[in-house]
């Protein structure tokens, strides 16, 4: 087991072994509402848990007597090597997690030697971020808005701060109707705001954004819920960088992905925040990866607790896999060491489970 | 998120968001007989809980990057124009919810541009109902009774009164066992009376109806058990109204239902108060599109408490889907008010549901 | 609803609805050996939680508009009238349940015109019963004993005293492990008597039958483990009365037992208190109504609770059900009127369950 | 019932009827540190908890009226007679759940005349279990160290004692994460020690085998993650004794043994402390079955706790089972009185299943 960062306080109790822990501990630190806005899911909450407990449904087939001294993590992603197929999922607002927020994580990540998403409504701007992980390969995520010249000027700015892929999130023209957020009426504290929006644009919709009506108002008024596959052709055309489609859940969908220039797909339902009754996101993997046949890298998010459920969703046709809540609770937990931690623990929980199937992703079976 | 009209008391606990705080609401509101005869099933409840549940066993397979920007619900059912695929299911004696009973309810149907069916049994008469919402599409639900003279002169009253339908339950010829009311004594109270039957006719039957021995003893005695196919025939002959026939749960009937001249069929098990272990009605569904292949229009009700059902309905091929108990929770909590709240819970929900998937309904799967 | 006998005490709790209010009613009123020699199954008790769950897994289908009006339950069983397809299965000692034991169980099934079966092992004998309840059609349950004089006495005394059937159980030649019996270390109080064996028989075993070693030792030094099919020859050549054989479970035993000459066969598990983890009864019904094609009637014990249990199990291809605890419940409640409650409430629920399901037991499936 | 030995206590509550008594009893006796080693599983422990539960997921199907008088269990195992099927299987440092350790453990298969598996990290040594069990059939389990000298003084060590078969456990190269262990802080106790490692050997891995980093280091610093097939014609070389493969979970790796000179595999998930959601023990008994044909004997452990699971796991083509856990449970209950009750337990429930099957092992379905 690797040396783990010594946690915020030294009881017993406090002890972190599993992403588990993480959780239980970030429930205890963070106050209501934002619990309420990282851990909820849409409506009945099913494919939040779904997500996490899909993975159950696999059985792995350990396979025996290979020698298993070298067990190799290291990837190549877009042209970048990683040291392990696991990284950083895009989510907003992580300064609620940790005064350091996004510029913690991306350290963590630089650190682990992995890749960092960086959210569209971060409350760290791409600047920072840039310039707190310089080495770490990062991907922006971005929202389409109605306003392109705004959306335009953030793919620029992402492109020119060392960003090397963009995460385009196609599930999220309307918003989730979650009701954590719903009841406690979330909205981001005064001392937090939306850093990668200019001042100007920023005067005029300050009321919703930061103020009472709250996250849910800012998206629908600002989102463009217009938005469809012939815009992909406009994004591709004001920037050299790769486009990742995120929120693909069907074969279909990743066709017209690859038929409109992606440059991958990401197999993701939002983290169970979106469209509540969908299918668990590592069910969803098997006919992505099978429509496509190698035409796309296929990567995936959601639900992801376990160097297990890593390996199965690896056995399943990702290349690589991302985690949201899990460095968000790594924040909440102790900022860049704990977010660390969490990736320390699915890489190490990754490289035990690789060896024990003996390196090998091919068998997997799916039980009742 | 639309607004809500203000709930009764102001207290955090009661906002609600989604139709399980309508149903928490009314639970604490109604007295043991009320929350007994709305909420009980037949025997062991299976069906009452599968009708619930069994959404859950379809998964939405959402699509992205359509233009949603302008979702349509709107809908024209048997010829008259509709502002969403969900209307109001008959239930019987909706006074015991709320002084104003048939009539908020309907006034909360012709509000949201919805179908309002009102019960035979109901506490507020056919006349009453259409003077209060006169713009409603109205449907009439006919039990028919042994006496045929009385059930002619309703069919005559409410298409005099403007009803557009009528809705033919055939479920419902023996009463179901639904333990609460056996154990509570269930009865209407002394202030409420069956507003459809003519005095003459209640002073033969008052005893039974209205006192001691409940609902189920009148049912019992006053509705016609022989009722048979062939009585669709009869049931035209005296109406120019369409004839719905509801309690539809298998292909085999449906088909019936279409060689007999129905105008259309409800696929519904009454909401699990009458035969208990048979399927869940949204799993009736399918087979019964699929042999009447465009015959006739297929509506259904039960169990619809998101809008994530809905869409899962229409999927199946429902042209639209009707609330029994949503409605009585509706007006527990607030009359109209609470009532017309059921309805823009729903209409909201499925509106972002549609969104979310891209308003495509083809795509469904169910799983394990 | 038919008019209910009246209950021991008025209390509202004491009022019985349904038999798990009897299941209820019965455990707070025996000691604990006898709910744990009644209730009891083998090992882990996983058969005895599936005979009555299983039923849950089989859907109604309801079939619409059929005359109901008169709902036929009457039945010709080896070619006696029975006014309904529910008998009473035979259970050992039930003077346990009450001091009027088998007399009051069999006299409930005269008065409702079904069939009383009469166990080996009871605390009335045979003589006793018979006179209790002349009119009832009365079958005798034969466990085959290593003393085969013994058997063939009890054999003779039965037909002479007017019983109609034998039913040879074959599931018991070893007794089953149940817990609640082990650790109670349950034996027959001084009281009571196995009342079908002779003082002669009864002077050897007595040590062991009605005292500190218990049932279970009795069974396995009295009851022969080499009983064989060929055995039956020999127990059709001592008697004209048909041989039903209770405890057959798969198609290959029930050809079996139409080969050896027996008169129809009963598909039971012995109530899940012999060997824990086999099918469910109800589970096991299809395959031998399909390979008997008729040869023989099928009739089937274990887990009926439920009208709607009783018409699955007719669905399936039985003729007729039989219980056993339920009844043994109903004696606990009130002797006779007891027993008599419990078959009354089966035979409504069947009665009702009959009418919405149109009468038509041939639309069944299986679901998840 | 066969006697049972008196249990330490002889408080009602201390009668052990079955092996979830003797599980519960153990978790009453043992320390925190030891209950945490012997009971857990890795990870979410999903394997732990499916190898007990698969086992309901297969439904017997007794077979009646077959001659049980002489039910035989008795086995000739790689050329020895054993009284059962039901032997033991290796497990580490028994002397924590009672002084007299792997020696009354070998006594108490020797007194029930069946197979005692030895691990090579053990608290007695061979040869100090050679001597308490001399008649027992032995088995040593060998897990292969980067020092293969110190691996072959063992074997050799094993064969001069006595021992008449090796077991080389393939699934724990790596360690699994048993958050319980990692918690506790799992170590031996300073009083014990690995008993068959060298004076010489000790010395130097003294730190980390049996103080504070305890087990877990100690396994990745000695064991040999570099073990392959080709490692099994090594071990042949070295000794007579036919090897068992122990961990084989796939008929792709059974086959390979088979090819490798293997004398038998052993289908094992090492009661699911290695890969979390690998398939359950049982499960992979059908697969090996059939892919090997009759080229091996197949023996499996893992989960055993009835008699009735026994006889499923041999339907599914299993020659032997091997239980762990409860005969450290036995242990600890009463040492080598505790151990012999749990396999007394088992044989006589296995006889038992086996006289209500008709002794017949084919019939076997699998069920939802
Ligand atoms: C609090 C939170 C905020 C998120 N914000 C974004 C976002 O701004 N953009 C985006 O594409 N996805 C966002 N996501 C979704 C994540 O990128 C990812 O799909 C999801 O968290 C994966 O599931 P997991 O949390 O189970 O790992 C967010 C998720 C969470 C939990
Ligand atoms: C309290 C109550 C009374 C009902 N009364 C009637 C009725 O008079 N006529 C009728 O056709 N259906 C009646 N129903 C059935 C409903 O029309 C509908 O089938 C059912 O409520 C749908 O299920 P849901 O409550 O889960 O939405 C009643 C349902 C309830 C809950
Ligand atoms: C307390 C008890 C005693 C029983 N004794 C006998 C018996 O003597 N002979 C027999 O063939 N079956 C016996 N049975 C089994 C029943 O005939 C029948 O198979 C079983 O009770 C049916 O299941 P149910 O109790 O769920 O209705 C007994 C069952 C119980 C519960
Ligand atoms: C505490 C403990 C220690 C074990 N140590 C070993 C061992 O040293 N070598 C080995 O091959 N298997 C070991 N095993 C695995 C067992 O041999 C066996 O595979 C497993 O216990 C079977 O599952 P069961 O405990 O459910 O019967 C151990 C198991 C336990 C519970």
């Amino acid at each position: 087991m690797s040396a783990l960062p010594a946690p915020p306080s030294q009881t017993m109790s406090s002890v972190v072994c599993c992403i588990d822990d993480l959780e239980r501990s970030a429930l205890a630190r963070l106050d209501k509402n934002t619990n309420g806005y990282y851990n909820a899911g849409a409506d009945a909450e099913q494919t939040l848990k779904e997500n996490v407990t899909a993975y159950q449904r696999y059985r792995l087939r350990p396979r025996a007597l290979v020698d298993i001294s070298h067990v190799d993590l290291t990837q190549t992603v877009l042209g970048h090597r990683v040291s392990m197929p696991i990284g950083v999922a895009p989510s907003a607002m992580q300064k609620l997690a940790h005064p350091d927020g996004e510029c913690a994580n991306a350290r963590a990540a630089e650190a682990m030697g992995t890749i960092y998403t960086l959210s569209t409504i971060s409350t760290s701007s791409i600047e920072e971020v840039a310039a707190a992980a310089p080495k770490a390969v990062k991907w922006f995520q971005l929202y389409v808005l109605k306003n392109r010249d705004m959306t335009q000027r953030m793919v620029e700015r992402a492109e020119r701060a060392g960003f090397s892929a963009l995460v385009l999130t196609v599930d999220a023209q309307m918003f989730g109707k979650r009701l954590a957020d719903v009841r406690n009426g979330f909205k981001l504290p005064p001392h937090l705001s939306l850093a990668n929006f200019d001042e100007e644009y920023k005067k005029n919709v300050k009321g919703s954004v930061e103020q009472s009506s709250g996250i849910s108002h800012f998206v629908t008024s600002q989102f463009d819920p217009s938005l469809c596959w012939t815009d992909l052709a406009w994004l591709r055309s004001i920037t050299k960088l790769p486009v990742l489609v995120k929120g693909i859940m069907t074969p279909e969908d990743a066709l017209l992905a690859a038929e409109h220039g992606a440059g991958g797909v990401i197999v993701s339902n939002h983290g169970g925040r979106q469209l509540d009754g969908c299918l668990a996101a590592v069910d969803a993997l098997r006919p992505v990866v099978a429509a496509l046949a190698g035409r796309l890298p296929v990567f995936m998010d959601g639900g992801v607790r376990r160097g297990t459920d890593v390996i199965k969703a690896l056995a399943l046709g990702a290349q690589m896999v991302f985690v949201g809540r899990p460095m968000l609770w790594g924040l909440a937990y102790d900022g860049q060491r704990g977010a660390q931690l969490a990736l320390t623990l699915l890489r190490d929980e990754l490289r035990l489970a690789m060896g024990l199937c003996g390196e090998q992703l091919t068998a997997l079976g799916r039980e009742g």
